[in-house]
């Protein structure tokens, strides 16, 4: 199985991809960040996004697009080019046929390092480790690429995306049977 | 001069074109509303929107896309979906070379009934006599995108757009001169 993640942004958009199964060895594929100038209109840079997006797509042929949930509470400066991004890569995989996967901060620092709260350095650390790389990916942004696809692939695929800032109503469902159920975990 | 004018959105977003010049009269080309199932994945909605937009843009070659501003602020719960179908849209645009140029509900509601805080009612039935229609346009989607249309017009275009959300470097230094000439309106 192989899983492309993003860690969307307009300036700096991580990309990752893995091969690996779940519980089995995970192995790197590929891992970039993709920019974008600041001083260009945000319709050209979502448009150099979509396109080296489209290349990634195009090339790798992945399983699965998993993209790191958008939050609206974060920042309000930034969160709309954020979730734009988000917008565009949603957009490319569904051109390409390819599910698209949403998983939180937590959940990705939970399923690399044990905890949900653990900080880049550990993240990146835990990354460069279970892929036998022989030094960190950098900058951070990578990083958690990496981390979102392997932390995809262990989870054995969670249901498919909303949006990147809410959850559709069968995802809300799932999520409310899942809280009855008990085996939430760090998902929300 | 042809302005398409969208009012971003999943479930509806309002999509409308007129034809005209500063100052002189403004025509209908065309007005809709583009749906997509809330019960679909987000991935294949946006796919389903910028279909439909692509079909706007090819057929119409508008000059401009007017995309109505996003606020962050609004509801933290949809506006995630709207930003993304703003960005789709921006992306759409800029794959066209065609600019984009952004709004503000008040500057919209200003332009065409005088008052930045007008109500839907207002706008809906001043869009009606500028376009000599012989109804008003429904649902309030389709009418909230022809008075963007107008108001692009009318206002001679503004600067292109940043993100649906944040100003661009250069717009934040134009924001900025043409507060202190004394000149921004409800501009912001």
């Amino acid at each position: 199985m192989r899983v492309l993640a993003i860690d969307p942004g307009l300036t700096r958009c991580g990309v990752g991809a893995v091969d690996g199964l779940p519980g089995r060895r995970v192995s790197l594929v590929a891992v970039d960040v993709i920019r974008t100038p600041a001083g260009d209109p945000v319709p050209e840079r979502l448009r150099g996004l979509a396109d080296a997006l489209d290349g990634w797509l195009d090339q790798l042929r992945p399983d699965v697009l998993a993209v790191e949930q958008v939050f609206a509470q974060v920042n309000v400066r930034t969160v709309m080019g954020t979730a734009q991004a988000a917008g565009v890569a949603f957009l490319a995989a569904a051109r390409f046929g390819i599910p698209v996967a949403v998983h939180t901060p937590s959940e990705v620092k939970a399923a690399v390092t044990g905890s949900g709260r653990a900080g880049k350095d550990q993240v990146a650390e835990m990354v460069t480790r279970i892929l036998h790389l022989p030094a960190r990916p950098t900058p951070a942004d990578a990083a958690d690429a990496l981390a979102l696809a392997v932390c995809h692939l262990w989870r054995g695929g969670t249901p498919s995306a909303g949006s990147a800032g809410e959850l559709t109503p069968a995802q809300q469902k799932w999520a409310e049977a899942a809280r009855r159920a008990g085996n939430v975990g760090t998902r929300r």
